[in-house]
């Protein structure tokens, strides 16, 4: 699929600071456990340096550094980050050196300060006090640990405006012992044009006394162009988090740097067989950190190789180089066809045929099909994330459908102050053939009432139901100026064990949206059970 | 702010392609409504071309092309988008072609293959066909339109697989009167290097007969480098969206692009004094297509400048160049310091000393009110986003809080099928000093429901609370794998049309959480009244 396919001798050494600069971003927050499990996943991924704060910081930090020790890694280095010491003081005496030092880690990443206006307005120092501030720092920490990196602070604000003083403070750190030297694009400023020069320039002046990595963040949206820029320059470490989150605009995201480094530049970042676990070590974590991964994240995103356009659809079907820069298995990831009303009828037709293999495309429930499509997409529906929903919406076009239960009625109870150990009751009525089950459950607010009773009362007439549970709830506000009275579409996610399948349902009121996605979710598991045992099961 | 200055005599036209291209995008569909909605916002901002889609495609666009002619706009040009000829055709008697013309539209965009895979693969046709092809559509639309541009689709993956062929093509489309020729990375998996190569061969080719433009995808992570570098090398014309979403990685951020090159790079995009509309303008698409435009997008992002170490805000107070590449209100953004745990005592203060300038660093509330921030994270409470519930929380830790009205007791009743016209009841009763209200309000849903009665309640005693009302309501699942028993946060956002605030609440309960962010909220605004009424409103 990729040109160029060189021999990988050239490496580039990553390391991923999720921990500590993806800590910076709003809305992150890591548990020990939360840590460890992150430091796993890079670790199996093939990530060589793992930044995981300071462990004097705050007691989570110092558990988590303990912890770690009890950790069999496979080959990640972990390294604990921390400031040069203050102005004026013994490094060997500075409380925030000397906690740096006392994880006991193998690496230490030491950051300083390389721009002459930091110095003077933030440490308010001499030009000369930050030399040997960086100087005595590294010595001490590499008179007790393996390798140390100097992370150079604003290294290219600082060699714009003064660029003589930049270059010395990366002499100062490599001359005291640092093997690598970072350059940091700290406010994610500048483009890489700048970079390319800047680690040239460095480069020169380090005349091989320490590596050359670069730090790039995303405030200008350039900073994978700026660490591609850094390693077309020479050089050959990259700090960034693997799913790009961080302070503000984020660090740079390293499943971007290392997919294009060694898939498209001949760079190798980690083992040729860890690419295909990219995008899960990528989804992982986020799953970890709690956050939403963007959809449209490269390589790696839900939407990477998500194909919309039907033209895009039919030339894909095609050749697939015609629409995909690289194969998505290569990095894990799968290609999609969205249904939504620009899918086209072909793509339609293709999944219609998944149910019915004699529909031809001239056959009146293709269009029966897409007109549905385009009216539930207007109420709000959406079935690009909810195949099992759609699914279902082909059957009853095709008329195979048949209602497995009906609803009488249900009525939802939630009060407060709560009266007996829980918030909200269920009661529910559903009829199945000519039979009626009424029952009741309690739940952890309506939804999970409305959940557990719609199940009780089902089970009698279908016992695998047993098998079937939720995995993902996600609630999306459609039209937020409405506030509470919103339309809300309610996605859900289910497995048995052997299938995953997602549903959808659409509502002002989220009781009637989540019922919506509960029965549709229902409804599929069943109707795939009847088929299996009918021996048409895929 | 920006160290390099020059006068802005270099222009850089660019064409938003929210309606065509951003279409493609998972989970976007516009109404005619809505598309005019996007027109007006990008038309108040100058971007200067509008690509709207094919008049011919569906009856959804025809009717949003009769609606724009009736449209005054101050500068914008609209842009129809369609297909050369097919293989084989007369252009004239091509409906593609006809539907295109058919909107009468000031300019046309062309595409075109200049990919000899494409042609061979896709089209099934000769190379001599295609340069036919294009030939014939593009001086077909010359001869009824002012301007025709002509995309050039995978020129860069056409121009690295037969370099004559591929710049061949753009000859083909300025000789038949294309004033401007696009150059698209179509699968967004080239690098600012081959972008630069290959647009400085085509300007070389060109020789002048037309302008050279660059219509990037960010499928590699580098769409603004690849818009960047393609300017540097010549190009004057960048095909994007606002907002930067589009099929599967998305088109190029345009807000970034022009953001870069006008304010570094010293080209003119938009007029100057439009700049600070930026932010909001990217804001508005993004509420129009129903997005939720992603926190850290580079300069208008929510989180873009927003600090949370603790060393970053004490950087930024000092020297705010000092950790922002560019100043906030430039492009309408705003600077955020955030709430939690990692935020340091001096951010607290500060916020404490907003209530009561009093209060000094060594006050043990500035303690208690750290250790209520980490226990209340430790719960899934995030306080980064609401800002009136860490008001009220500094208030309780103060001591000068009292509260306003006290729960007595709340019922909500869902239930279906749905008896009258109201899928949800209730009933409530407060208690405000020594008198009690109870009352009763239907909603659309038991949150909406529950949110009116309480109002209903309270406004006998506080009558300005007529003025309040939510204005968003958000629901966030925290640990999905729960499903329908997770913890969810809600988050609410009001105004009085004074003021806007936002509150937090967070429970396995979607009702509790909900109460708890909305009393959140009218407490807040009440507090504010009273403080209004005695003189010490700020």
């Amino acid at each position: 699929m990729t040109a160029r396919q060189p021999a990988l001798e050239k490496r580039v050494e990553l390391l991923d600071t999720t921990l500590r600069d993806g800590a910076q971003a709003e809305g992150i927050s890591f548990s020990v456990r939360d840590k460890l499990a992150i430091v796993q996943t890079l670790d199996a991924l093939g990530i060589p340096l793992i930044e995981a704060g300071n462990p004097g910081s705050n007691p989570k930090d110092l558990e988590f550094f303990e912890a770690i020790r009890g950790l069999r890694l496979a080959q990640a280095t972990i390294a604990a980050f921390g400031a040069t010491r203050r102005p004026g003081r013994d490094a060997a005496a500075d409380p925030q050196v000397q906690s740096l030092l006392s994880a006991g880690t193998p690496a230490v990443v030491i950051f300083g300060k390389s721009w002459s206006l930091h110095v003077a307005e933030v440490l308010k120092t001499t030009p000369e006090e930050n030399l040997a501030m960086i100087r005595d720092t590294v010595r001490l920490a590499r008179s007790r640990v393996d390798r140390v990196i100097f992370d150079a602070e604003h290294f290219f604000d600082g060699w714009r405006a003064d660029p003589d003083y930049a270059l010395e403070t990366l002499a100062a750190a490599a001359e005291a012992g640092a093997d690598t030297v970072c350059l940091c694009d700290t406010n994610g400023g500048r483009f890489p044009d700048e970079v390319a020069a800047g680690t040239v320039a460095a480069i020169a002046r380090l005349a091989g006394r320490a590596a050359v990595g670069m730090h790039p963040h995303n405030d200008s949206g350039v900073a994978v162009a700026n660490a591609l820029a850094a390693v077309d320059a020479g050089a050959r470490h990259v700090q960034g988090t693997l799913a790009g989150f961080g302070e503000r605009c984020g660090n740079v995201n390293l499943s971007a740097v290392l997919a294009n480094l060694q898939l498209k530049r001949g760079y190798r970042c980690i083992p040729d067989e860890a690419l295909a676990r990219l995008t899960g070590a990528v989804r992982r974590v986020a799953e970890v950190a709690n956050i939403i991964l963007p959809d449209d994240l490269p390589y790696v995103g839900r939407k990477a190789f998500a194909h919309k356009a039907g033209m895009h659809m039919d030339g894909v079907h095609k050749c697939s180089a015609s629409f995909e820069h690289v194969a998505p298995d290569v990095v894990g990831n799968a290609r999609r066809f969205l249904m939504s009303e620009v899918a086209g009828r072909s793509a339609v037709l293709e999944r219609i045929r998944r149910i019915d293999p004699a529909v031809q495309k001239s056959d009146p429930v293709v269009e029966t099909v897409v007109a549905r499509l385009k009216a539930l997409e207007q109420e709000g529906y959406q079935f690009e994330g909810a195949d099992a929903s759609f699914d279902l919406l082909i059957r009853k076009a095709l008329g195979t459908y048949q209602p497995l239960f009906e609803l009488e009625h249900f009525r939802i109870l939630s009060e407060r102050p709560i009266r007996v150990d829980c918030g909200a009751f269920a009661l529910i009525k559903i009829r199945v053939g000519g039979q009626s089950e009424i029952t009741a459950e309690e739940g952890d607010g309506p939804v999970n009432a409305m959940d557990r009773s719609l199940r009780k009362a089902l089970e009698r007439f279908y016992p695998t139901l047993a098998e079937a549970r939720l995995t993902d709830y996600k609630v999306r506000v459609l039209n937020g100026n409405a506030a509470t009275e919103a339309t809300v579409r309610v996605l859900i996610e289910s497995t048995d064990g052997r299938e995953v399948w997602s549903t959808v349902g659409v509502s002002t009121d989220i009781i009637e949206a989540s019922w919506k996605a509960l029965v549709d979710s229902i409804e599929y598991k069943l109707i795939r059970d009847l088929e299996a045992k009918a021996g048409r099961g895929a």
